[in-house]
């Protein structure tokens, strides 16, 4: 075959973090009307689950698009170290000053991961808040 | 950054249901061999799960692409309290006269939720029958 | 170690039925007072999972307490093919004058299986109906 | 057969909450010697999962222990409102002058539940605070 | 409405087996350096989920892209019969002389399916490893 | 309430391994006939899942059966890593001279870990060999 073998790696991992959404712009009612119980004033919290997918040619000689145990030291350095058993809203720098949104959240990942992906391409993040709700975010 | 932040969020719900793989234009012994046990004449169900995912711009000010208690609404409205706990090939109006495989259901899920998204687009549904098998469906 | 090595293995396998909650002794009315959507005259279904354990005592040559390959054998012959893509009400010979509730179900599944456990010991039978409902029996 | 039908049934639900472990007796070192990143003081925050068994005897004329949408109001009523999208810490009354642990935790929703459970026996509660950690009280 | 329903449909299946990452051009040294613990001699090994994925439109008369009964038989014949309870490096002919990657695995498994599916498209193999890690190919 | 908060607490984790079926003392034909493709001579393998189950009272002071930092520590040195990446029939010195069998190989776990259980009591080891398959060990 003369296929170029692009393949899609991904590697899952995974904090415990805490968050509320609240808007400081908003009075407490309004926040209360926006976000409902997501607001409270004392938090909340969930386990992530974080998918990192890069995408790249199989090396010849290692079979390998990268080297995955580069990819989750990266992963645990510059997200999950300043994520896991943290309070979104108040202990996180990249995060200051912005609604503590997975939405957000996501974009923010993407950020902080983009510059360390040395070999392939970052191609998607996907967070994962619970069960029932996750969003994904290609870097457009 | 001047990225759009352009985010997919997916919400999942689920029903429990009843159907057959069965076509009134084909003898009983045609429906036999085409579609096995699943043609069986009482009926036999499943736990679907359903993901329902937007496409969207994160908003400034909340952070978030749509109020997903909107879309949990209208996935309870329009797709979940008209298939869970029913028959699809008897109880549920916008799959009569088709035939109820998940091919089918999926495409019809998607034209029963997609007016009544009013924020980010409709992107893609996925309909999980088993363990084993699942659709899904971008409205093309 | 004088232990005697005392295992309890647990074989995992699933079927698809459907089945409804209804006692001709009642109305209709109290039917679906007692059992609510659960009662829908033209069925509703499942996924499900059902868990069988052994308890025994682990062979020295071999090493396992039962072949695994003779209890999957014996749960598909005598549970598996008579529910599968079947109607628990309608279809399924031990059932018949039974409610269909999966307390009743896991504990005619013992009855069925008990008799061909022929190394170890019937322990529990688990039948998972959703994600969020599942019985347990121990034979008593 | 003669068997009573002794079955088990469990009911599942799940909330989002925020804690940290934190004795108001110890000094801020030694509360982090003992619990590590579990003590930041921002809180953090999981998805917990609860189970609830009942045990009791398969009612002739339902098929059934208990009716499964009494348990479920019961454990939302006086578990799920007060724990979902609060801090255990700081907004639950139950929890009030008591280390958030989930040892603590799944005790005191055994209190909550116990004199609310009107057909047969409550016999275990589990509490999974993430993939790889939970608990489960007998009620001793 | 005038849509053609281009559907995705997938199905699962799993293989137990055997590998090692060790390149026989590299060193001892060298395979360590490079491989880690996925160099150890005598293997390890891993419960590998596959989902293979075919695009399609559905069928007016039986309402299915394809009859996923086939589907299930073709993946059975050329892919999990020749990897279950197999070891990568020493029992697979179509890995003969390949580092046993997942990314090479994936790639190549791709190539053993793809003459075999008679209706709709190939579209992508998903090849889980881990829970922490899987691939994914779309034949380019 | 005077209860004594006896408490069930469980921390899972996992390790990727080879193994195969098979008795020296048995000819090749006797292991095949009694281990079928789980005789394979070059190998094949799983993704064990491991559960670890401590009985204790929770401790006043933290809310805790035990520190469950150092039961993972515990659980890593004496089982994950003399099992991860490795060949349970060739390279875990626990397990020579016995047949790799997860029922075997359960409860020598147990003997690794008991003598490490510094507070509370080991109660319970469950060992996963696939989504199908499990054992359960008492120390009986």
């Amino acid at each position: 075959m003369t296929k170029t073998k692009l393949v899609y790696i991904t590697r899952k991992t995974h904090f415990n973090a805490a968050h509320r959404l609240y808007n400081p712009l908003f009075t407490d009612e309004e926040n209360e009307v926006r976000f409902g119980k997501c607001a409270n004033k004392n938090f909340h919290g969930h386990n992530f689950d974080l998918f990192v997918t890069i995408k790249g040619i199989a090396d010849t000689q290692t079979g390998m698009v990268m080297d995955l145990r580069i990819l989750k030291t990266v992963m645990q350095e510059y997200v999950v170290d300043k994520l896991d058993h943290k309070n979104i809203n108040e202990d996180v720098d990249f995060m200051k000053g912005k609604m503590a949104s997975i939405e957000n959240l996501v974009a923010e990942i993407w950020n902080q991961l983009e510059p360390h992906i040395s070999k392939g391409t970052l191609h998607c993040i996907k967070l994962c808040e619970t069960d029932n709700q996750f969003v994904e975010y290609y870097g457009e």
